[in-house]
């Protein structure tokens, strides 16, 4: 079911206000999306507060992060991050950067992000740890330069968030409500970790765990059940982005904005989901 | 005073909301009740983050945790948790599952949640630790499957709350009001433990602290007081439940939804209690 | 300048809710004044929580902490607490009773809370630990029977915060706003003071600091300029407490609950306050 | 581009906000800026919660801190923080003073804050610490004589933030949003230290870094955007200062209370600032 782009945008805006919401973002901090009929492109705000997003503020960028249309506004300086995960990463649809109190005594302690409970599973096995002194010595600690996101996105290799020195995190996705889902439940993750690393030594899950956890709690359902609650968290509170003033558009956005819609499914498939038994 | 089934889903509604607005369940957990006319059944909203659920979300279950009605929706995967209990506690009238942030470090170091003042004694004597690897191994770290339900009932045998390996806590009740006081002051006694750790050495209330304590707190009294105070605090952020459109069910739900009423007995018997000293 | 009886019940009905929204108070804990025309009364509300409570649920208590008139409602069962203090120490004529988070980990893990910063001076110079084993062995913890009151008020002596064992703290002023005030900052003081024992060993004001500390802080400026931030805060959010219906007591509570009257003195008074330095 | 005095008052009365809402500053804690034509004089509020303050309440003060006009309110009585930082130091335009709960532990347990991340980098190489019983003995731990206010301003000496024995921070800038912006991002770091330093053995920034990231951080754009960020989040709440009476001020204050205007400069500034990658 592809989605136009003007839902993309409205889906985006939105995915950057939850994240607010749920405390992963502040003043600072992005999310991107891979352009749906172009692998070379992406989406992303001009610079604001996630918070602020409007779908309009949505701008289309290449992969190298040079702005498609000549920009009237001021642009993120990390959108590098990005565009060089998105090159290094076909797998990749979406990407967070944040800078989440719950991750922020990692970044500074240098203790591994480990996976501890069923739903930080969605971190993956393996947090790697990004020093870009190894590589560019004593810097502003930011990820401007191509090669500086080129050598973050070499840290993240394989796996789905990267923990960076003095800086925060980075989260990737194979959607963009999977990286939503992945941001918020490795900040929970981490503040849990916190907390059990000052009551005992808790280990961390083990691979078999770690990816059958991670196999659930990815699938369609539960992460739309989360995108809902957060749509909705956000809806109540008059937060949710404005409405595009095209008509076309309005319809479209409304129709990616309900997700209720999509929680009630035919008879047919609700059996077999029960059946199949989603949490 | 028996209640009709439109108030047990209204309240049962209520709850859930209560629930996630004083930080015990977010996008996921559930609570259930069951059936008032029979002991083989109970009640259990369709899935859906439990800040949402509204008294129409509310279906019916077997101890087998099969719905009576073919879904017109998603189910949560782990209902079993439910009807296992209800099977192997016919002492026990309501359910809540949970991973909230102040149990979840205990989940995680394997530290014991013990009672260590007046209301954190409602969690009783002892609150056993399931470990799901003693039967099934590594898994993902869920309970979805019947045998799963069984394991955890078991452990939590004649007790109250039971705290699950890397994934949560179960909590049960001998009605909807007393699992939801318990959920919630269960929280608050694992965040005091947790602080209090890192400033000594605190003791867990002995047996008979232990006892008196609960006897008192879940009297009709406090366990009622909290419950106006919860449900205030949803009415006034125009957060409680939506009436159901039927006009009896209206009057029925309105009832039950006003604790107020409940607080002004008649003079004698509030000149009773107040010989009785509740607090 | 005396306050009319429907004054005093606006301003305890207020504090009650002060005390909830700043976090010292929750489902439970209460809040007393007593009466101004005769020093054997003493005023508090219904059993109800604090965020509730209006100015029609204020009765009236002899210090016996029996109601004055024969109660249509629940009564708190801890009323005790109010009258031994007013019976022990006629300089006090206010009290609460609270269970607040920060103060918990003290009760649990018997930790001294000293006063450790400006602010933390109101607590005085030692806040006492009474520990009810010593006269009653094992109990429910609770303060309900009249002796429990008095070894309560005891322990507190001539100071002005009793700290207790698994249960909470209890807070004295020489009037209500001093007694709300130094419920907040003993608050905030325990907070810190758990904090710094984190990152070292903190030290207690010495007795000159806390007592000047206190002096100062203690005065009409620093504690009016508090009580019209917490007032405004409520009023902003729509939860000051409901006015009375008559007229006359309409317009006495009116003028009690707009804080900022009094914060423009004539400008002779602000002149000389402003010599004075008044922080 | 010179701000009229309308203009300053609306900015002054909306960083106190700010902050307030922030997590910064709670009844107690001011802000201040200095006079635009005249070096030797700074505007700060009449004494009352910053959260509350209006463009009205706005005074101005000699550097000896005293009013220019004859008071009609109550003011601060720690207002020489203020007045002796300005003497001190010219190149200040802006001054905070704040007891956050972020900061407090250090205050009490002595430890230093030091720059942790990117962000934190704002707070400069060093934050030293002040004793105030070096020149005084035993105080109230206030800062209310011009020599206290002398002595605090030799300890924050060529730096940007001083941290105060038992008390506070009091945080400087080269301009209003500096001054906000450092007082927001020490906070922060100052949590994550405290949290990194119960995981691990966190390092500081070298000076490097710290000089590199806080160039980076101060410059206009990300500035710019959290003050864009924390205006909003007010405005959202209705909780921005009224605008002035007089229309020809109204005018004025909305023009620099709508930080969107500035946000979106001329294409061609745009592009020059795309180039540079401001983030």
């Amino acid at each position: 079911m592809p989605q136009s782009l003007d839902e993309i945008r409205y889906e985006l805006a939105l995915a950057n206000r939850m994240l607010a919401h749920e405390g992963v973002l502040d003043a600072f901090g992005h999310v991107s999306v891979r352009h749906p009929d172009d692998q070379g492109r992406y989406l992303l705000s001009r610079s604001r507060a996630p918070e602020l997003v409007e779908p309009s503020d949505i701008l289309e960028f290449t992969l190298d992060s040079e702005p498609l249309m000549p920009p009237t506004a001021r642009l993120y300086g990390e959108r590098v991050i990005h565009g060089e995960i998105y090159k290094a990463r076909p797998d990749v649809t979406a990407v967070c950067h944040h800078h989440a109190p719950a991750i922020m005594p990692y970044c500074v302690a240098g203790e591994d992000v480990v996976p501890i409970y069923h739903l930080g599973a969605v971190i993956g096995v393996k947090a790697p740890f990004w020093d870009q002194r190894h590589d560019f010595g004593d810097t502003n600690l930011l990820v401007i330069k191509p090669a500086e996101g080129a050598s973050l996105a070499k840290a993240l290799g394989p796996h789905w968030v990267v923990v960076m020195r003095r800086h925060g995190a980075t989260v990737a996705g194979r959607n963009l409500r999977e990286a939503v889902f992945r941001s918020v439940y490795s900040c929970r993750n981490a503040e849990y970790l916190t907390q059990a690393k000052s009551l005992g030594t808790p280990s961390p899950l083990n691979r078999t765990e770690a990816e059958r956890a991670a196999d659930y709690n990815l699938a369609p359902g539960p992460v739309g059940r989360a995108w809902e609650y957060w749509a909705m968290r956000l809806e109540k509170k008059g937060e949710a982005p404005p409405r595009a003033a095209k008509s076309a558009a309005r319809g479209a956005a409304r129709k990616s904005a309900r997700p209720a819609a999509r929680s009630k499914p035919s008879a047919r498939g609700a059996k077999k989901a029960a059946r199949k038994g989603r949490r």
